[in-house]
C-alpha cells in the first residue's frame, strides 16, 4: 500500500526561506498569518491528506466512478471523505471571508493544495473545479448570484464545474456552438453539449453549479461572441433550498487512462426544453472572464505536476529502501543490500527528488508573488509581481506537468518488473500524470502564451529582469568553492542558454512566427529548468548560511546543497541542448510537405 | 480504429543503403537472398501484420488474457491468428533448416519482427519467447531433445517459454531457489515457483515447452550453481505425441499496465510430486547459456521500442491529418486547418519520426552485423562485427526502449484530450511500451553491461573504432553546405561528447566504480543518440547522392535529408548535456546518506 507523508519540512523551508512568508504575512489582510498558524495548518492538512485522502487513492483508481442512467456514483469512501473535507473547512481556505471563506494567502493555500493533489489527485479535482466556479462568480456575478451560490459553494455544500469544451471545439473555443436563448425574464435557456466536464455529475452533494460558455442569438462569430452563464443542476428556491431539476443531464462519462475516480462527464443541456441559466457579467465577454481566471487554474494544474512527482518519489523511495536485491557494487560476496545502494537507483531517486524540490520552490515563489501582486500597498510592487506571475504561470503549468510524466515513469522504472504490475501502484501515478500536460491548455498552448503574450509582446522586459535576478545568484555562487562552483557553472550555462533563446525569440517572433513557435515548447522547458535551478541555487546558499550559523537540522541543509549540486549536473546540463533546438530547430521541423510525413 | 501500414519503403532503404543487404546476401548460406525475395517477404509480412495482427491489437488490450482454474484463455481471435501465422511459416523464418526453418538472415527477420511488434506487440511475444527456447535447445540440447522438441516448435505447433525470475530473485539470478532432483533415469524432478513467465500458459497450442533455471542438490551457491532444464507442459510420448500432463501449473496471471493480451504467468513446478524435466547442456552452466542467448533476446526487446514508436507515430500522424482545429498560424480569419499545420504538432511528429528512423537504421545495421559475425568466411571480419554487435546490443535495447516510452507519450500529447481517452488507442502504446525498458534486463543493467563488459574491459577498443567511423561521416558532411553543415556540426558535437564520456569512463571504471555507474544510463542514451545521428547522417548522404543521380523517389530522399536535419538540431543537440552529466554527475548522486533521501 502506497503511503503519503506530507513533506512539511521542505514546504516550511521553501515558504520561509525562498518564497518570503514574512513578506506575505506583512501584507494588508494577512495580519493573522503567523509562523505558528502556518505550521498548524500544514500539520492538520498533512494529517488529513495522509490519513483520509491517500488511503482512498488506489481504490479510486481500481473502482473508478460509475455512470448509470444519467447518475454518477463516486467511489466507495468518497462521499464520507468529502463530507469530512468540507466540515473541516478545507473548501473555504482561500475564499473570501464575506462568503464564509478564510481568506488565507495563496502561498499557504498552495502548500495545502499540493497535499490534496499528492494524496489523491482524482479527489482534489472536485474542490479545485469548485474554486474555479467560485472565482468566476466572485469576479463577475451579480450580488443576487453571489448570495444565491457562493456561501454553499464556499462551505462545500454544493460543488461547481467549468463547461468550456465541445466535441468540435477542443482548445479552439472560438468554435463553441452551445446557445443561450433569452426568456425575457432575465433568464436564458441553454441548449448544447459539453464534453470533458470534470465532476460534471456526482453524488457527493445535493447540487452542482455549472458555469457554461454559450452564444447569444445575436452574438458575433468567433471568440468575441461567447458569454458566460451559471446553470445549476437543481434550480434554487427563494429560501436557498434546491428546487426543480434543471434540464442538464450527464449522458456518459469517459473511460480514461488515469484519474479514474474523477468523473469526466458529457453534459447535455436543453434536451427537454432548455436548461435555465442566468448571465454572468456582460454579454459576449465570457472568454475574457475565462482568461482572467486562467492563471489560477493553470497554476493549480502545474501543482498537480509537482504533487504527483512528490507522490511518485515517495513511492519509489519506499520500494528502494525495502527491496533487497544484489550486493553492493564493488563488494564481491558481500551481503545482499537494498536497491537504494545501487548507483543507478540513487541517480533515479535523486533525479526525482531534485526536480520535485525545484518545482516546489518555483511554484511557491510564484504563489507568494501572486499574494504580493494582489495585496501589496505599493502599485509598483504589485505590477512587478504580477508581471513575474504572468510570465511564470505557463512555465509552472507546462514544465511541472511535463516533468511529472517523466518522473512518474522513472518511479515505475525504480520498481523494475513490479512497477508494471498494477497492484504495486507506481503505474497509477504515471497514468494520472499523463493528463496534466494536456488539460487546462496543452504544453504547446502554454508555450505559445509564454513566447507571445509574455515575452514578445513586451519585448522581453520581464524575462530580462528575471535573468538579471538569476545573474545575481550566479555571482554569489562564483565567489564560493566546491559544490557551489559546480552549481554556479551550470547555472551560468543555463542562464546563457536562456539569453540566447530569448534573443532568438525576440528577433524571430514577428518576422517568422512559425519558426518562433517550433521553439516554443523547448523554450518553455528550458526556462523551467533554469528557473528551477535558480531556486535550487538560492536554497543551497540559504543552507550554507544556516550551516555556518549552526542553526537547525544540519543533515537537512547538507542535503539541500547536495540536491542542488545533482540538479545542476544532471538537469541544468540539459539547458544548452534545448537552447540549440530553439535557435536552430525551425528549418528541419517545417520543411516537409504534408505528404512527406 | 488504429491502422498499421508496414513502412516497407523505409525498411528497404535502410536494408539496402545503410545495413548492406548486398553484403549479407553474399554470405555463405544466403545464396537464395535476392532483392526480389526480400521485397516479396516484406510485402507478405506487411499484409499479415496490417491485415490480421493489427486489427486484434485493441481488442487484445481491452479484453486481455483470462485466467480461471489454472487455465488461460487468450483473447477472441488470437487462436485463429496464431494458426494462420504458423501455417504461413512465419514462426520458422529465422530457424535452422535442419529442423524445418527457413534459415533467413537476421537482417531480414529483423524487419519482419519489427512488423509483428508494431502490429500487435502482445501477440508477438509468443513467437519471440518460442524463438528463445529454440535457440537454447539448438545451442546446448542433446540430439534427442532437439528431435523431440524442435520440429514442432519451429513449425509453431508448440510454443516455448523462458523461466528465469523468482519472487526473491528479480534481476539477481544468483538468488534462484528452484531445485532439480535427479531421478537416476536421466530425468529430474523440478520444484519451485517462477514469476513473470510470458505466455507461460495459454490455449493456442497443444503443448508448451518450458526452459527452466534450477539448482541441482550439490550445486554451488550463487550464479555458478544454476542449471538449465527443459520441462514440457505435457510429457512427450515416443511417437512425438503429447502424453501425461506434467506437474507444472499456472497459479495466476498478472494484472499489468500494458500488453494485456500477453499472459504473464506465475508457474508452480512440482506441487504434486515434481515436474519432470531433462537437463540442457552441462550442470551448473545454465546462466552461462542464458548469457549466450541474451544478445538475441535483448535485441528483440530493443526492436519492440522501435516497433511501438513506429506504431505510435502512425497513430498520431493519422489523427493530426484528420483533426481540424484552429486556423493557420499568422493567418487571421483563415479557414480551419488540420492540426498538422500547427508548428508544435509538426515538431512533435518530426521528433517521433526522426527518432524512429534513427532507431530503425541503427537496429538494422546491428542486425546485418550479426549476420556478418556469424557467417562471414573471414575470421577477422567475423570478430570485428561481433565486437560491434556486442557493443551495440545494450544500446539498441536500452536506447530504443527508453525512447519508445517518450515517443508513445508524445503520441498521446498529439491527440490532446482525446489521447487520454482509452477508446482512442494512443494510450495503449504508452502502456505497452512501459515494460520494454524493464524486462530482459532494465536500462541500468544494459548500461552496466555497456560500460563494464563492452567498454572498460577492452579499454575502449571497439567504441574507439566506432567513433573513428563516425568521424569519417562527419568529414564527408563538413565538405558540403546547407543542411549538411548543420548536420555535420551537431554530429561533430555529439561525437566529441561521446569521446569525453568514454575517456571519463575509462579513467574512472576501476578507480571508482560507483561513480562510473552513476553515468552509465546517461552514457547509454548519449551513445544511442549519437549512433542514431551517425546513421541519419549516412542516410542523408545517400539521399543526396540519389537526388544528384536523379534516381528514385525525390520526395522520399528530400525527406531523408530534412529528417536528418531535424534529428541533428533537436536530438543530437542533447548529447553535450548527457556527457556533462556522465563526467560531472557522480558527486551529487552519491553524497546523501540513506536517511537524507
Amino acid at each position: 500500500m502506497s503511503q503519503y507523508t506530507a513533506p512539511i519540512r521542505d514546504m516550511q523551508f521553501v515558504m520561509r526561506e525562498l518564497a518570503g512568508l514574512d513578506a506575505v504575512a506583512a501584507l494588508p489582510g494577512c495580519e493573522e498569518v503567523s509562523p505558528d498558524l502556518v505550521d498548524a495548518i500544514l500539520e492538520e492538512a498533512g494529517k488529513f491528506a495522509g490519513g483520509v485522502l491517500a488511503p482512498l487513492n488506489k481504490i479510486g483508481d481500481q473502482h473508478g466512478a460509475k455512470w448509470q442512467d444519467g447518475k454518477v456514483t463516486t467511489v466507495p469512501g468518497w462521499k464520507a471523505a468529502y463530507e469530512q473535507f468540507a466540515e473541516a473547512g478545507w473548501t473555504a481556505l482561500a475564499c473570501d471571508p464575506q462568503y464564509g471563506g478564510q481568506g488565507l494567502p495563496k502561498l499557504i493555500s498552495t502548500a495545502v493544495m499540493e497535499m490534496w493533489k499528492s494524496a489523491n489527485m482524482a479527489f482534489s479535482l472536485c474542490p479545485m473545479l469548485t474554486n474555479g466556479a467560485i472565482e468566476a462568480l466572485m469576479l463577475r456575478g451579480t450580488d443576487a448570484q453571489k448570495d444565491m451560490y457562493l456561501p454553499k459553494m464556499v462551505s462545500g455544500e454544493w460543488t461547481g464545474t467549468m463547461n468550456l469544451t465541445e466535441p468540435q471545439a477542443g482548445s479552439d473555443l472560438a468554435a463553441v456552438r452551445t446557445r443561450a436563448e433569452p426568456q425575457g425574464d432575465g433568464t436564458y435557456k441553454i441548449f448544447g453539449q459539453k464534453i470533458f466536464i470534470t465532476y460534471g455529475e456526482h453524488d457527493l452533494t445535493d447540487n452542482i453549479i455549472h458555469l457554461v460558455l454559450a452564444r447569444l442569438p445575436d452574438a458575433p462569430e468567433g471568440v468575441k461572441g461567447i458569454s458566460l452563464f451559471v446553470v445549476p443542476k437543481f434550480l434554487v428556491n427563494e429560501d436557498g433550498s434546491p428546487g426543480a431539476r434543471n434540464d442538464v443531464h450527464c449522458v456518459s462519462i469517459e473511460h480514461k487512462l488515469g484519474i479514474h475516480a474523477s468523473p469526466t462527464a458529457v453534459l447535455a443541456f436543453g434536451d427537454s426544453g432548455g436548461a435555465i441559466g442566468t448571465l454572468v457579467g456582460e454579454p459576449n465577454r465570457g472568454l475574457e472572464y475565462m482568461f482572467i481566471m486562467m492563471n489560477e487554474a493553470r497554476f493549480a494544474v502545474g501543482m498537480e505536476g509537482l504533487a504527483l512527482s512528490e507522490r511518485a518519489y515517495q513511492h519509489a523511495l519506499q520500494y528502494a529502501r525495502d527491496r533487497i536485491q544484489g550486493t553492493e557494487l564493488g563488494v564481491r560476496g558481500g551481503p545482499k543490500v537494498s536497491i537504494l545502494q545501487h548507483p543507478d537507483v540513487r541517480r533515479m531517486l535523486m533525479s526525482m527528488k531534485s526536480q520535485t524540490e525545484a518545482m516546489r520552490a518555483l511554484a511557491y515563489v510564484v504563489g507568494a508573488a501572486t499574494d504580493l501582486a494582489h495585496l501589496h500597498p505599493d502599485e509598483g510592487v504589485r505590477a512587478r509581481n504580477q508581471a513575474f506571475v504572468d510570465l511564470m504561470i505557463p512555465v509552472v503549468k507546462g514544465w511541472c506537468t511535463e516533468n511529472s510524466v517523466d518522473i512518474a515513469s522513472t518511479g515505475v522504472q525504480v520498481h523494475g518488473g513490479m512497477g508494471f504490475i498494477e497492484e504495486t501502484g507506481a503505474a497509477q501515478h504515471l497514468r494520472d500524470a499523463r493528463i496534466t500536460p494536456i488539460y487546462e491548455g496543452t504544453t504547446a498552448i502554454q508555450a505559445n502564451d509564454l513566447i507571445g503574450r509574455k515575452i514578445a509582446r513586451e519585448a522581453g522586459a520581464t524575462i530580462q529582469g528575471v535573468v538579471a535576478e538569476m545573474r545575481k545568484v550566479q555571482a554569489e555562487l562564483a565567489a564560493k568553492d566546491g559544490d557551489f562552483t559546480a552549481i554556479g557553472r551550470a547555472l551560468g550555462n543555463g542562464i546563457q542558454a536562456v539569453e540566447e533563446a530569448v534573443a532568438y525569440i525576440l528577433a524571430t517572433y514577428n518576422a517568422d512566427i512559425k519558426a518562433a513557435h517550433v521553439g516554443s515548447v523547448p523554450f518553455l522547458k528550458l526556462l523551467g529548468i533554469v528557473a528551477g535551478g535558480w531556486q535550487m541555487a538560492r536554497a543551497a546558499l540559504v543552507a550554507e548560511r544556516k550551516l555556518a550559523q549552526g542553526e537547525g537540522d544540519a543533515a537537512f541543509y547538507q542535503a539541500k546543497i547536495v540536491t542542488a549540486r545533482f540538479y545542476a549536473d544532471h538537469v541544468l546540463a540539459q539547458a544548452s541542448g534545448l537552447s540549440y533546438a530553439v535557435v536552430n530547430g525551425a528549418a528541419g521541423a517545417l520543411a516537409l510537405s504534408d505528404e512527406q510525413f
